[in-house]
Formats: C-alpha cells, structure tokens, sequence
C-alpha cells in the first residue's frame, strides 16, 4: 500500500469522524444555547404578562373601593409595585433562591445583596428574566392586600409593610419550596405556580392586616353590616379579565420550560386547565349566588369567582383533566361566594374580597393537589425511604399551615410595630373626607361623587 | 487486500453513512419537533392575545350602554366568556372538527363528549393549544351578541342563548369551511380568520334576537328615535383599542404558523395589513360623518370605523397590498356610518352599533376576498374539473348567504323558544329602574348617577 | 488497486465531505432562516406590546382631561394612531430610513412612495415586521403631542400636524441616528431606544404647540395657577400601568434580536433596567412630593415619575447596572416633580404633563448614556482618527440640542401655517362648552357631569 494511500485511507476514517463530532459538539451547544434562549424568552413573555396582573389589581381594587379612595387605591397599587420590584432587587430574590439556610431550610441565608445576577450558559436561562418573572410574583402577593386593607389603611405604613412582605416573608416562604428549601426537602410540598406560595402568603398577610387596623368606620354596627358598594363596577371587571389574561402567564410559564415536545404540551394543557378553572369558579359563583339571593346575581361574586377559579387550579394546573379543572374552580367560587358573609359576620372588613378568592381558595387549591398524586394522606416514599416527590394530603397540609402560622406572625409584628409607630390607620376625619381628598389632595372622579 | 484494511474501509465507507443517515434523521425529527414547538407556541400567544378581546367587547359595551344597565353588561361579558368556553369544550370544538360529517357536510359529528384533546407530533401542534386558539374566537362571535341586545335581554335566557350559540350553532359553520365541510369542498370559500364564520355569525345571531326581542322601551316613538347615549365613552374607546391590539392575534395567528421564512413573512404583512384596515375604518368614518353631521364627529363612529376596518380584513388580511387593505377597510368604516342610522329607520335596536360594524363588513369582506384571487364569478376548476380552491364571488356568497340563512333560523328557534318559556326581555318596570338594581343588585357607578 | 476499490475509496473520501458540505450549508441557511424568523417574531411581539402603549396614552390622557373633553381626547388618540400608521406608510418610514441622503446626512430621500416592503432573507428581518415595529413608534412621539395640547386644540388641524410630524418631521430625526444619517456619522449619537428621538420629539412638538395654541382659558389668571384636576384618575392609572407594560416592548425589542446567548441576556438585562426606572421615577416622585407638599402625594405625580423614570432609562437601558438604572429613573422622577410647577410659572399649559416627562426627562436620559461610555467629553475617536461609537457629552448634547431645535422649527411653522389658515384653537365658547358636546356631539359621562 502507498503512502499516499494510507493518509487518503486515515483521511477518509477520520476527516469525517472528526466533522462528525465536531458537528455534534456544535449541535449540542446549539441546542444548550437554543434551550436557554427558549426559556430566558418564556420568562420575560410571561413575566410581562403576569407584571400586567398589577394593572388588574389596579382596576379591580380601584372599582371596588368608593370613590372618595379610589385615588388613593391607584396610588397605592403603582407604589406597591415600585417597592415590591425594589425590595425584591435589593434583597428578597436572593432569600428566596438563597446561597444557603439556616433552621433546616426555614431561613434563607443571601449570598449577596443587591441581587446582582450573572449570565451563564449553565444556568439555562438568562438571569435577569428570571429575576424578572419572580419579581412579579412577589408583586402579585402585595397587591392581594392593598385590596383587603383599602380605604383606611395610612399609604406610608402600607409600603413599609410592602418592603417587609417582599424583602422578607414572601421570600422566605418562597424558599421553602421554589428555593428546595424545608417543605421541598422535608414534606414533597407541591404547588405548581403559587396557590399558597403566592396567594395565601398574600391573603394571610392581608388577613392580619384587617383584623389589625380594623374595619372601616360605619362598616359594622353591632350584627348589621353597612354595605359599601363599588364605585366603578366596569372598571372591576376590566380588572378581572386582565388578571384571567395575566393569569395564562402566572400558570403557564411557571413550566419554566416550553422548547420541547412535552414542555409545550404541558404548557398549552396549563391554559386550558386554567380556563376552565375560572369559567367552572364563575359560573358556580354565579349559580350559588342566584340561589342564595332571590335570582339576584351579584357581579363582584362572579368577579372574584373567576379568580377564586383561578387560585384553586394555581397549585396544579397541569396534571387535572379538564373537566377535574372545572370542578377544582366551581368549588373556589362557591368558596368565595360562601366566605365573603363570612368574614362580614367575623367583622373583618375585606374590602374587595382578597381573603375569600386568594387564601381560602389558596388553601383548597393547594389540599386538592394530592388528588392530582394518588391521594396519598402522607407523602409517599420509596424503598429507600426517601421522598418519592409525589403531593399528600398531610405534606400539603404542613405546607399550608407553616405558611399560615408565619406569614400571620411576621405580619402580625410588622403590623403591630407600625400601629405603635406611624400608625397603621387614618385618622377618622381623615377616613371620613376620603383619602383623596385628605391625603392625596387629587380627588379621583372630580366632576362626578356628589 | 488484509482483513483489516477490508474491516477498515468498510468502517470508512459505512461509519460515516450511518453518522449521517442518524445525523438526518435526528435533524428531521428535531425540525418536526420544533416546527410543533412553533405552531404550539404561536397558538397560544395569539389565543391570548385574542382572549383579551373579551376584556375589549367587555369595555366597548359596558360604555357604550346607559349606566343604570352597565353592571350587568360587565357580568354578562365574564359570564359569556365563561360559558362559550364550558361549552366548546363539552361539545363545541368537535363539532366544528368533527370526526365525520352528515347532509354532504352540511352537519358534523363529534367524535368524543366532551373533548379530550390527545397530543401528537404528527398533528404538528399540541392539541390543547388548537383547542385555546379556537375557543376564544368563538367566545368573540357570542360578545358580537351581547352588545346588541343589551340593556333588556334577561341574564339567564342570554346566557342559554350563548349556551347554543357556542356548543351548535357556531360551530357547524366553522365545520363548513375550517372543518373541510361543505363550503370548503364544494364552493373553495375563503374566510382566513372569519369575517363571516365568526363576525356575520355573531351578527346574525344578534341581528335576529334584536328583532325578536325588541327595541328598548322609548327608543323609537313613531319615526322619531330617541338617542341613548353611552355612559362611559373613554371606557368605550379603550375596548376599542383593546379589540385593535386583539385582531393582530385574530388574524396573524390564523396564519397557522410561524416558523419559516414563508410564515413569517405572512404573519408580517397580515400585521401590516390589518392594521392598516384599521386607519382605513377610522379615518373614512370620521371623515364621512363630518361631512354627513355639520363637521361634528361621533366618536363611537369612529370606534366601530376601526371595528368595522378591522372585520372586513379579516377573511382575507394576507394577499391586499397595503393601500388595498385601506381601502378595504375604508368601505368598512363607510358600510358603519350608513347602516347605524339604517337599522334605526329599521326600528332594530342595537345598542352599540355590532350589527354594522360585525355583520355588514363581515360580508362585504367576505365578498371582496374574490378580488384578491382573480376576480372569478364562479369557483374556478382546473381541467380535471376539480376545484383550484381560489375564491369566486359566488363561492363567497354561497358562504355568506347559507351561513345567514343557517344562523339566523337556528338563533330564531333557540330565541323563540326562549320567548315562550322563560322570557327573553325584563320586565318594563325591570327596565325602567335598570338591569343593575333590579338583576344584580350592585350599581354600577352608585355614586355618580343622576 | 482494483477499479472498484478506487471508486470505493473515493467514495469513502468523497461522500461524507459532500455530505458535511451539504449539512454545513443546510445547516447556514436554516441558522439565517431562524435568526430571521426570531427577529421578525421579536418585531412583530415587541410592536404588538408598543401597540397597546396607544391604549395607555388614550386612558392616561382621557383620564387627566377635564369631563367635558373626555370624548374628543378619546377620539384624538383613535385617530391620531390612525393618521400615524397611514402617514408613516405613504411617507415616513422612506424617509427614517432613505434611500439616499442630502445635506451631509440631514436629510433623507426616500426611494419609494408609498412604502412597499420586499421580503429578503438578506435584511435578516420580514420586512412587513420591521415597518410595524417603527410605525408604533412614531405613533408614541404623537400621543405624546395630544396631551399636551389638549382641551382646545382643534381636532383637524390637530390631526393635519400629526400628518406632519409623522410623514417628515419625526422620519427627518430618525434617519439622523437609526437610519445612519448625521447624528450617527458625525457625533457617534447614542440613543438606544429613542429617550430623544421618540420621547423628545413628541414633546419639543408638544412645547411649540403649547406655546403657539396657548394656555385653556381659564388656566392662568396673573400669577395664580386655576388648578383644572383630571376627571378619571383610576382611568388615568390604568394608563400608566399600560405604558409600563409597553415600555417592555418598547426598549427591549430595540435589542432588535434575541435568539443568541448574547441577544437574549440583553433583552433581559434591559427588561430589568427598564422596570427598575420606571421604580425609581415613582418612589422619587412620591418621596419629594411629600416633602415639598407637606405630606400629600399627588397620584399624578407618581403616574408623571413612573413615565419620567422610563424615559430616562430609554436611550441606554442595556448599560446600566440595576442600581444606576434605579438611580437614572429617580432622577427623571425628581424632574418631573420639579419641571411641572415650571412650566405653570412660564404659563405654559401642558394638561397632561408630557413635557416634563417626556421632553425633560428625554434631554436628562440622552445625556447620561455618555457615563455607560466612559464619561467621555467629545466624542472618542480611534488611531486612525475615526469615531469610536461611544457616547460622548458633547455627542449626545449636539444630538439634544439638533432634535430640538429642528422639531422646534418644523413644528412652529407647521402650527403658525395651522393658526392662519384653519386656526389651532377652537373658539371660546366650544372650549367653555367643552369640546364633547361643541365638537363631537357625545358627551365622555352624559350621566355623570354636573
């Protein structure tokens, strides 16, 4: 055999092999880059579609509120979103994703502060659209309890308790299960996009809150309770159909994955389930409130029955059929049409119904997941005896229940330390003229409240 | 020649055949993968985007009705949404893609009941994402409904109405033409994203319940027609720019795809193209009521001029030059500002003008498609005889008359026999003191209303 | 060497090289088809969010207007994106984007009338996408005017200088930076996302018009300030919240690209600086409203900073850690409070607050992209003597200062050309009737205003 046959022979064995790997090495670095952008861009679509959510908010507690506080409701709903984006830069996303714990993965110890993230291929998506989507989670938690404690509560001693909820006790709780902290680790705690992560955490806070600062002036006399109505109802339901928009990103890109055959089919199963969660907490609302009041259908009910819906399918809106979602949402609405009396006989003064559509159906939705694992009442091990991961009733139950009996704590004392200090609540004149008026000096329908 | 110079080139000449042989087929079923990705992907952000229309109808009609009604007209908006959607998915969605078809494929066949919506890679697409991108657009046919027959449509008969309107009626006309039915088959009848399957639906749906139902009490006294202006214009004006931001993913998404440099570019120009539609609407109304109305322009003219716009691109908004889009949409806005007075000297009460600007351009969209394929009367063949699926003005009047005839004499059975069991129309007192007192319960704005 | 083994061994050598050839180039043109398809697609999303800012001026500036001219700033803002979208067609984006240039630069040459749009895989981009993406630009610099000036402009000749300014004058000022004329050329002009080119072309307009129409009747009574509130603060909340959201649109699709590592980190970098301006320019605005109000915090007021703060983070909001992008935006907030009570002093009557917003915080955003490079004087050049690309303050200043002095000038001549021919101004009367029922015939609230 000649030379030159011999190099043409090794040539033609290894040119293309080395094309071969060469090409694969490409292609996997490719698809690592093609999966990290797919992600990354995932993120920021649906972290700017669920940070559309604040303007739901915005809408719903605007319309919901009289109108001598309805300035003072769109004020308070823009600063809180300011303070929660900046709380959350300068020191709750890295408690909630911590460098390490403390307490056995009670408490989130940050590697830096602020938050300053670096990009790397390893990580598999771009860090700050991932710091983004989580920051508007945090917001959403704010905004459930600028509702609940509207129309007394001092605008100052709001956003400080703002910068405490999304500096400290939402990220905390965050990281018992998005962080892998003590609830992932120790009780297979399963909620998917934020049933009790987000909504309870919102609603225990704002629970505390009311029972805190107290009902508004007049709300209650003895067992009768003065209704208050709304002073924009259009502007309500605008508010509802763009949190069930914001909602598709709330849910679905919490799949945190949508470049792959099952990632996509997961994400579009996420929509529909979380359609018809609301259409089934709705239409129950609806049916429920016809039945209890003489045909009558009270419209804010089916308000907050779409978004009790909605936080009942959040904790697991990939894994229930269809039809199991519409279950899942009727009986948030009926929740939410059967605690709204509820609270008024307990005195507790919500004023657009955050406590009965965002913690008690955060609560439900969180309970019912174990139904979605094989109804296991304790979390399911292996041979080994380690966690399978699978939900149970129980481990959901711890989860729910250490969410409660901290957020309400640390709220209780971020609440109670600004009673003794700032003060948490109007003065009567005050609340009596309107925030507007009194505190904001810019009245927000001028022309109109007689 | 040796064994292993035999064993050697063998490899050489196999090894890197069989490399590339699993290279390409690697390759093949990644692209098949993420053209799914794609398809999937642009099915829900545009089932998004659409779904946000019910938030536009929602604010268009809560403004364009009188106050003491507008609360009722926002819970019918979340309620209609809530029902299509229940519906569609019970029965609606296979019968629009049915599993097979009776009467020539004039009537489709479910397969299941209710839908379940299996995933498969040779469907190009997750199901369930399919599944969200339609149901939105028939949530939209049945809010073309609700605007025109506000103000006196019982809640629940309105709500029933909806129930057949998106579980039957609906649906069979799609079957027609994006089921492959009848229209499709045999009349090459073109209708990109449903001028007429989803606007003339609605339309004539509406069209027929506000004959049956009845003009408002003291709208028109003899020839004389009393003015009931909107109670919240900028809210209208919002919904309408909603619906504006809304029909890009009406139109663009029906593109179908997105993931080549062909659908790109179609998705491109569908976007250029509808919007300038849009201009188009809104300027020729503005202008022609200015020259109709001693320089005065109505505002509403010019948000149904933009709807108006919109409708009449949208059975065909890829093959128009840009200019040609402005001038389809042009007419449309003149179509609006003629026929709102039209149907008053018709003594047919439709509240916010849904009629002209969903139904009227709705056909003549429908019928001017045929300009954009050559100009045919009739369906064009080719020499075997067989359909060349261009559009022909015939074949689009096919479409539209048999769509008119069909819907309007099943919304008449489903309205008549609502009129004869539970009322379609309040009571004149009911009326009188407004559908928000005497049906919900909760004013709409309880402070400023005179 | 047997004939067969020569063809077998050049099979062997032939074969795969053809093979990785074909591979290579198959896999170069579906790498261009791709990028292509991801920037059409990120043109298409990101000017579909900028799209809905539209609706965010609509409310925002309906919501600031007195009630009796609520219906015209409603119908203003429809049609002024009309007028937009068709002018930046026929004129304008030939000439932001010319054919050939006059005068060193200054002027552009537009190849076409109207523009048509060829699609190419070599301009990277669907064609149809990029002129959707700068037409809702353009359509931001005029919105921008329409507050200003409102409450007594008269819509025609209102809408004949939007004619103007989106057909040459805004184009003239685009083709200098992004189009490669003057500005880019000469002085290394920085201005990512239009803080200048955009932000303050609309309010140098808005200035001029302001000044040449004049103040509302009524405004200023020597030196005491009529203060004339808003009717629809919530409306107007919702506005900014709108233009919040859009403004994710708005910088990060100025990426232009996003689907390479490098793309995306940036369009998440820029999603993060981006917010966290729009947090500074609240939180600012509402701490020195306190202090200089004694405690009261005007809603508009933070609504103005959270618009300020973006605009200021406009034309460098990749560069910017999070810190100095917080730091940027309190800056605009700081400026908003201040400019406002200003321009009251030197009776300029800006209704809505645009000037201060767009146009102060626009000159304050240009300049400071000069410290994201180095803190340069003039601008850097090379060895060779050629511009480097950073920003420099004198760069950036001579940019500032040619927008404002030639959109100053066109503007002036446009609006005096108006005043003496049409008029600017509606008479005395129409403006103490207010615009809705002199000009348009539809009361905003026929219900509601006393």
């Amino acid at each position: 055999m000649s030379s030159w046959m011999k190099t043409a022979m090794r040539g033609a064995l290894m040119l293309p092999l080395a094309g071969m790997a060469g090409l694969a090495a490409h292609a996997q670095e490719a698809s690592a880059v093609s999966a990290y952008v797919d992600s990354s861009y995932l993120f920021l679509i649906g972290g700017l579609i669920v940070m559309f959510m604040a303007a739901g908010f915005l809408c719903l507690e605007s319309g919901l509120v009289r109108s001598k506080n309805a300035s003072m409701q769109s004020l308070k709903n823009v600063s809180l979103f300011s303070v929660a984006g900046l709380m959350f830069w300068l020191i709750g996303y890295n408690i909630a994703y911590p460098a390490s714990t403390a307490l056995g993965g009670i408490i989130g110890i940050p590697g830096a502060i602020p938050w300053s993230g670096e990009e790397s291929l390893d990580t598999g998506y771009a860090a700050s659209s991932d710091w983004f989507f989580q920051m508007v989670f945090v917001a959403t938690a704010a905004s459930i309890v600028s509702g609940t404690v509207a129309e007394r509560v001092k605008l100052w001693s709001f956003l400080i308790f703002v910068v405490f909820l999304t500096a400290f006790i939402y990220p905390t709780v965050v990281s018992w299960e998005w962080g892998g902290g003590y609830l992932d680790s120790e009780w297979a705690f399963s909620d998917f996009a934020g049933s009790t992560l987000v909504h309870s955490t919102g609603g225990w806070a704002a629970l505390v809150g009311a029972i805190i600062i107290g009902p508004r002036a007049g709300k209650y006399f003895g067992e009768k309770v003065n209704p208050m109505p709304g002073s924009n109802i259009p502007l309500a339901a605008l508010g509802t159909f763009i949190l069930w928009f914001g909602w598709f990103g709330f849910n679905g890109a919490s799949q945190l994955a949508a470049g792959t055959f099952d990632d996509i089919n997961a994400v579009a199963k996420i929509f529909a389930n979380t359609n018809m969660a609301a259409v089934g907490g709705v239409l129950a609302a609806m049916i429920l409130t016809a039945v209890l009041y003489k045909g009558k259908v009270d419209p804010t009910m089916a308000f907050n029955g779409a978004i009790g819906g909605l936080v009942s399918i959040t904790a697991e809106p990939l894994a229930p059929s269809m039809g199991m979602s519409v279950a899942i949402g009727a009986v948030g609405g009926v929740l939410v049409v059967l605690t709204v009396p509820l609270l008024d006989k307990l005195k507790i003064d919500d004023v657009v119904g955050a406590i009965p559509a965002h913690l008690v159906c955060g609560i439900w939705g969180t309970l019912i997941v174990a139904a979605s694992y094989g109804n296991h009442i304790m979390p399911p091990v292996d041979e080994a005896g380690a966690l399978t991961g699978d939900a149970s009733y129980v481990g959901q139950l711890v989860g729910i229940i250490l969410t409660g009996v901290v957020v309400s704590v640390l709220s209780a004392i971020v609440w109670f330390a600004l009673k003794a200090t700032l003060g948490v609540r109007v003065s009567e004149e005050e609340e009596q003229l309107g925030l507007d008026r009194a505190d904001t000096g810019v009245e927000a329908y001028p022309e109109f409240a007689s």
